[in-house]
């Protein structure tokens, strides 16, 4: 088959792009800020890997990845709600966010609280919609409420921002300890995109669990990706460069060293690739993009 | 039967409490302060009225309230971290709690948002399982958390906050607006409460209108004598009296005065229990509630 990642990552950004912009223009317009913050974050760009690694995930299993579209769509808005607090003074202070003014900079810490708070609690909202919606059997429809939310609460993502905050500044860090934060900030919110996308492209078991190791070797590397990224920078990154080494934050790159962070990006994206070969698909968008994305460091 | 409101409440509040104390202390021990913060803040008292008013109505149509403990307490977790983003500094900055340090005064801003952050997403969590353990049907389980996701964001309880943070200090705001925004902030999560009880009694669609006619009455009234108490202040109150007063923020009492604010308390909690007194229950929880609530702030 004829497979241009490029065309391939815009199409389905595209896609994506489109239901977020609606989603929030249905509804009514209130006096305050709220909505316009939420919608200045939810549609600033990004490269929305995680809706399209669910959509893939699905179109890998059932041949179709629309139906998995309004799922995709709220992990995406709860990896902006992250993004949003992650920048807070009070957090990694970061004033910077896809090349534009964080959301707090632009309408104040309380309405940027509020903007996350809410993109969080409408994630749930949106998923209930779509799943009845999609008539979706209700069993599919709580794994996947209970994969997301066990990857994003006191076990999973917002423990890896709580570790990782604690951790800045302190020289005990070892490489264990990166990857246990890794995984839990980054890493388990990627994983939930990837095995929802299986959940509800209809894969079994086993499927379920080739998947998981895939995503726990994809998560890691692309998030040494991003510690490499912040020492050598890139125009098209959209945050400010070297901002962990700013904050004296330990990460990959700067404990490896930049060299030995691309062999490792290299040899678990091969990892990756070879669990993805047990499927024995035909076709697999998450083997390009696993190969896209190992790329974007170089 | 022989009904003593006091022991009822002192009872129920016990159950919630234990439970919250023993959810999160299966949680292996982490790194960081994130677990103490949750735990400070949920386990600090507080009138546990949500899963109370959640387990009652649940006992109204089934007899039984034990079956609601968990979804009641999720409930609860996501009051909690309500309580524990409202109380920072760059929103009403509130530095008392429940007769304590507010959550960001003893564990700073960032952990602070995050234990907030993690409660609302553990809600779900804990909503999923519990589900899943009590064997409700599918069905039911979705509605309840559709209920309780569309009450809490965007269109429920943030905006609220939103347009509480928007219209403090500014002169036009009258009753209606008031009116709306204690529904959004406070009425939508009591409303929910309810209903959820109800679903899990297994109301049907008719006994359900009536309990969300209940609710409305009941969420007003309980935010008006909210009101006053932060005028006329009171021991067990636990937050700093006067606070609205301070921040120029207009209120129920402040603009229709304390006497009349009295009133419309009494004269909401009589209608609320003229719509119970449609469901022809022999005991009615709800109904004691309702009056222990109205005499709160005499």
């Amino acid at each position: 088959m004829n497979f241009d990642i490029e065309t391939y990552l815009n199409e389905r950004r595209n896609f994506v792009n489109s239901y977020l912009e609606e989603l929030y223009e249905k509804q009514p317009n209130s006096t305050q800020s709220l909505l316009k913050s939420i919608l200045y974050s939810l549609t600033s760009g990004g490269k929305r890997l995680r809706p399209i690694l669910c959509m893939a995930s699905c179109e890998l299993f059932s041949g179709e990845y629309k139906k998995a579209i309004g799922v995709a769509s709220a992990i995406e808005m709860v990896h902006t709600y992250s993004l949003i607090h992650d920048d807070l003074p009070s957090m990694d202070d970061d004033n910077v966010r896809r090349g534009k003014p964080s959301n707090h900079i632009k309408f104040g810490e309380s309405t940027a609280i509020l903007a996350g708070d809410a993109l969080l609690a409408d994630a749930f909202s949106l998923i209930n919609n779509e799943l009845q919606f999609q008539g979706f059997n209700p069993e599919l429809s709580l794994k996947i409420i209970s994969v997301l939310s066990n990857a994003i609460g006191s076990k999973g993502m917002v423990l890896g921002q709580a570790m990782d905050l604690y951790f800045e500044g302190k020289n005990e860090v070892n490489i264990e300890t990166l990857s246990k934060i890794h995984y839990l900030k980054t890493g388990a919110l990627i994983e939930a995109s990837i095995l929802i996308g299986g959940y509800i492209g209809d894969a079994d078991n086993n499927e379920i669990e080739t998947l998981r190791k895939f995503s726990r070797k994809i998560g890691l590397s692309f998030q040494i990706s991003d510690d490499i990224l912040d020492i050598t920078g890139s125009e098209s990154f959209g945050k400010n460069t070297g901002s962990d080494a700013k904050k004296n934050k330990k990460t990959f790159a700067s404990v490896l060293g930049i060299e030995s962070s691309h062999d490792l990006v290299q040899s678990l994206t091969e990892e990756a690739l070879g669990e993805l070969s047990d499927l024995k698909k035909e076709f697999n968008p998450l083997h390009g993009i696993a190969i896209y994305l190992s790329e974007r460091a170089k």
